[in-house]
């Protein structure tokens, strides 16, 4: 086998044509890799990642529903033919649609042993697979993370698990997932506790579950240090689903456990807007947040519906969106070593293989567009005059000494003895909002 | 004036009448001040308090409609006569309720005047007559708060405000307010952020705006510690409302902004259930969490509806909730110094005065029987039993050295190299369910 | 095989036993069959039934998690076999509960076949036994369903399927389950439209969906009629999920589509409570909306959490929202032909067989405690004398004309030019609030 | 007095200039008023009306907050003195912006009065000098309304009132009302019942207040058609808020409402999005429920955050959903003599005058966005050649016959037997997204 075409018949490398009509919906009209924009090439603003998960492992289920989606490389076979078949099916997948990086769980790639030694062996198998095409291809590992949540022995979390077996377990797997990352040479390592959290405070000790928590982190930061793993750490914060409520709720609430526990120079975030949205947030809020913080290290580049209230994981197109986003990551200097990851799934009603394609495509443009509204928005500076110019009672006197975190409340007493009242002054929000649509 | 009878008709000091039929609302049925639970009165369990602002300034004007409810004490004459008739109101109330504690803010007690000066002059008189009341009838201050979101000069923010001349005057307003806090003997002060957060990320630098309210903190805890107040400070976080999102979103946002900020030493929790549940999550969550982090401090005892996106800051009825929050405050030992204030309102449409009375001794017996109901659950013991038995694994062995902090992945690895795959065990939330539902 | 204990081991009949302590929670406390209550024995007024796809057919799997519920009835063997043995251990269930009704899908019960009929053919062997059993045991149907949302080919609706080819298979397979319904005395028929609705506008034609929908259900009408099929016929509202929106989002929406086309003297609702909260709703306000319009058929008796935006099905014990359910069931006179039915699944992690029995009784202690307070609440009518007076004003004079709709603009404004400013009249929902928390 | 440049100075007439840059935000970039789309005017499509309330008596007041909004036009002087000059105010800023409508309620119009008779001479007054204003700018009413709601007598509803009395007055009011709309040609009256639902269901009796809604509702259909006013009666739907639950919760609530009474030959639906998600629906869904059940009447064109519970009414400035509405418009042939009116108001910090102005031109530009983008959709029609495509089924045969009605289950069952399992058809959502997103 090769990534030559098996699996997507027909359909060629993914060009940019930005003069494609309405139709032609398997061409990039907005996202041109190699153009470049305020001194970085496109595709390094944008690092785009493909999920592993729900686009080579997802079958289209839901509570509600049977399997509705058909994938050639899933059906039939051994389980680690299977998985092999699928390896080269993402590939192929990747190189067509020119993306450089993927992400995956151990559990995706390999499937689960009878025991421990053996979901090893099946996971070391494949990974030498991976390995060579990821050579061949040029294809890398944007994130590695263990799937801690799916087998029953999880059910009731793995590091805040009630029965320290069940967290021994885990432990046993992100020690391999570890090895594994540094094999693949992956840049980022995520934590997503998708069942650390509690169905019912009744039968829940949570200082213990979070106590526990933080330990099995320190081991991971311990172990990643012995072997020399250089990727950053990430957490992906989600409120609830599985869970009635995960520890990792948002992006603050990370923040806060990590700092807690003397963690925080260990990891920063891979936020989701989805899940952000779940948390009651707007879209772009917790990405905002964690950049604020210094912590925003990742993105899974998703949407909800906002009238819906579970993660839909959707391919994120809403252009409003993806300017917000891609401003805040420029702002920022960028998101390496994170990235853009689509951690996003066709509907299951989208059956057809182009289908696969097609969202991948219309996100990529969405965040293509984001990106080059971004650029005009920073280039040229009229949102951003408008914004130093509100505070800039804080770049002199006694504002300055607030910044710096030097003034007293005596002192800002007398400067009000000596001023009286301050002057009302318009927030202009709309007027704000009218400029960034016009960048729309 | 005096404390006696001028703005009750009628009401008597409210009695404990366990036996007084459904229509005998004037009635305790379940509190009971002076008995005795855990070693400790039941008022020392439940440090009730009455909030100022709702019941004795409010108007039930909402933002569809006018007010609807005629305070004779709020009705003509100089702003400084109708402040000391409603803290002559005030107290009348207090007494005859069997209040210990009330909790206010500045522009509550004393009408804002034309200067900081004025406004300043305005509370020490209303004070001085506040100190008096409070020495004649032993009620005290649970905490004070300054309003800093009132007033239009807040509407961009108090401590966050783009001008720093705002921030000033929010300034010099609490410094005036933790003198108050130290004349009339509060217990603890309260940070609540109405007005700190933004309207619009468009417009809004947000790292500078928590850069500067963290100033804004440090500066009142070395106010605090120069005048030698003793009180405990609380910040009371709220998701949104007024703005679309506050910094102090829920106790797990506060936690990490106040360790970031190496600010947690001098601060704990005031949680309201009604903010908790607009943020997402369950009426005692953020009351469980601060006390799991060490941080509850005092509890703002309202409701909300669940159906419900506002804040109604409804007087709590519901016994299953008050059962929740009362063995989380029993198992922390109690909420001393802090207490159970009633930030609750009666609906605008319960215009007669009774009704200010029956909300407040309904509210009183839900937290009474939630009380009874909690006392009872830890004196038998049958869920901490089964609690403590779930996480016994963590009690010796690995278990133990996981919770210590001192184990390896490694170790957790060879573990399940010899113990293989734990065995599934029963969460078992019905059967808790079904017990706590025996207790209520 | 028989009904005798084979699957539940060492678990007799369940008995009532008031004074059963909190740990003995295979008891009713509450729950007492055969007790009359306003004159009517209590399981006439509960009419409890059992659902059989959460109980007998779920795995504990969920989006994130494999199965975690083993079941012996449901392990190995041909399809056929296990769907018999299914049916056993139900009835046996059933008996030892006490409980005299079940409801299920016609695919729980038999497994789907190659071909409609193989699928006709499976149904009509397992309802022989069925009828075997029920005959044996004296349990009943309340309601059949036909499951028309699992099966990939209904992805995108059934009878609301943009391919007319899907819409007949659905009309196809109601015909059979309406055969079903009256050959096992099934005294309703439900319909639930879990994919009758839309995952986006984009490609979705609204209007001719909805006129599907309204044919698909007049033929559903004339065939019932046809066959001299007896039962009732529900609808199920759902507001969303799995679809982003559903046709029958509340009760209002379903009677609004009803009446529109014509349907509305066919049908009555079957009330989910979890469905009213996902649809913003408080817990028991389509019960009431729909028992207002006089539309109220059934109950699926369950419950969701307020913070959570998914359906989770959790067995309903909160005393408070079984009290106000079983208050509007007595005031309409019951239930019959409809029913309390469980449509609730132990928790993914509630992995022991007694689990399935804890929870029923819990979840039928809960509402019969509702039912006794209700019962209390009526009898002594203190609340209900309060909103008779409330509304005093209509049955005399201008309110009665006003009730009956015989009052006009021009006299009513001629009553204010003579009567003036109407007094204000509190509302005293607190004392309400008191009183009904007297009741619990 | 004239509408001449008296209160908003500085500002010209709003002219349409499409090449002005990010920073000229008093220009339309997108709107152009004569500029024919599909055969009729923009301005025609469109019909933009400004609302008297929030633009003209707005104060920027919140429940957290004193006014914030400095109007001359409010300051000072009697009631009806400041009530002309507001009346002037708006109407140069109506010829201003070029907008041809507006709406109000009674009482923005005019002050209520010591007693009805003192109210009505009230608005018979200043209604003179509207009818003169009118004439002069050629500016026309879109609707009027009756302020049902803010009076403290209506604290407990209008029309559903337990106090008759009560509901008397709110009958002659809207019997003013509606000599009103006649005198001053309004083209449609709207009924927002903001008080009609109920804070607590333990002191209501929704059915007879459902009943008395309806009662009033036919006497206002009587009265105008004693009258002969010609205008469209709107009932405009909203959940919640001030209420815990509003009988109006959506459109479809509405419609089975009016259709259970009779009402539903005489009402259309004037639909605010902002209410719409309040709901828990996306942003469009009422318009395309209304739309597709013959009942879309008019819409409130504003917008809420999709992250808070409240009413914020924002200026509606995101092109997807204008898109979507105006989509939904056109397919339906227009709104006339509906409109789309701004019921929004400018944040409480946006205190300049010409906040005013660009909250309504970036609204007005994002509509015309929409409109432009919307008629691309329908010219080119990619997307509804797809969707046509999608149901052909139902064109002939089989299909045609369910689509007509006309088709039984047995004859659904025998096309089955012989044509067996349909084959799974691709949804394409993700394609459908990538189209539309091609417009925006």
């Amino acid at each position: 086998m090769t990534t030559e075409e098996i699996f997507f018949h027909g359909i060629p490398k993914i060009p940019y044509k930005p003069d494609a009509g309405p139709r032609d919906v398997l061409r990039f009209k907005h996202y041109n890799a190699d153009e470049v924009l305020l001194g970085r090439k496109m595709e390094d603003w944008l690092r785009f990642s493909v999920c592993y998960w729900h686009s080579f492992c997802g079958t289209g289920a839901d509570p509600f529903g049977f399997p509705t989606l058909q994938r050639p490389w899933n059906e039939g076979g051994a389980a680690m033919e299977t998985a092999k078949r699928r390896l080269h099916a993402a590939f192929e997948f990747f190189t067509k649609l020119g993306v450089k990086y993927y992400t995956f769980h151990d559990r995706d790639m390999a499937p689960e042993g009878a025991t421990l030694e053996e979901s090893n062996r099946n996971l070391d198998e494949i990974t030498d697979l991976a390995l060579q095409l990821q050579s061949k291809t040029g294809v890398k590992v944007l994130w590695v993370t263990c799937n801690l949540f799916a087998h029953p022995r999880y059910m009731n979390g793995a590091s805040t698990n009630p029965d320290c077996h069940v967290l021994a377990y885990a432990g046993a797997q992100v020690k391999k997932g570890l090895e594994i990352a540094k094999k693949l040479g992956a840049e980022n390592f995520v934590f997503w506790g998708g069942r650390e959290g509690f169905m019912s405070l009744h039968n829940t000790d949570v200082a213990a579950e979070l106590r526990h928590m933080a330990s099995f982190f320190k081991m991971a930061v311990a172990y990643k240090e012995k072997i020399g793993l250089k990727c950053q750490f990430l957490i992906e914060p989600k409120p609830k689903e599985p869970c009635k409520h995960q520890y990792d709720y948002d992006a603050m609430c990370v923040i806060g456990f990590l700092k807690h526990f003397g963690l925080d120079s260990h990891f920063k975030l891979n936020i989701e807007p989805n899940h952000t949205t779940l948390a009651g947030h707007s879209y772009e809020h917790d990405i905002v947040m964690a950049s604020a913080f210094g912590m925003l290290g990742s993105v899974d580049s998703n949407t909800g519906s906002p009238d819906l209230g579970w993660d839909t994981d959707q391919f994120p197109m809403d252009i409003r969106n993806t300017t917000m986003v891609m401003k805040t990551v420029i702002e920022q200097g960028g998101l390496q070593p994170g990235g853009l990851n689509f951690d996003a799934k066709v509907r299951r009603e989208s059956t057809d293989p182009e289908d696969l394609f097609i969202a991948h495509i219309g996100a990529m443009d969405a965040f293509a567009r984001g990106l080059r509204n971004a650029v005009r928005i920073i280039e040229e500076g009229v949102i951003s005059d408008m914004v130093k110019e509100r505070y800039q009672s804080y770049s002199s006197g006694i504002g300055r000494r607030v910044d710096e975190g030097s003034a007293s409340l005596e002192e800002l007493e007398e400067f009000i003895k000596q001023n009286g009242e301050p002057k009302v002054t318009s927030g202009k929000q709309e007027k704000y909002e009218t400029i960034f649509n016009h960048y729309l």
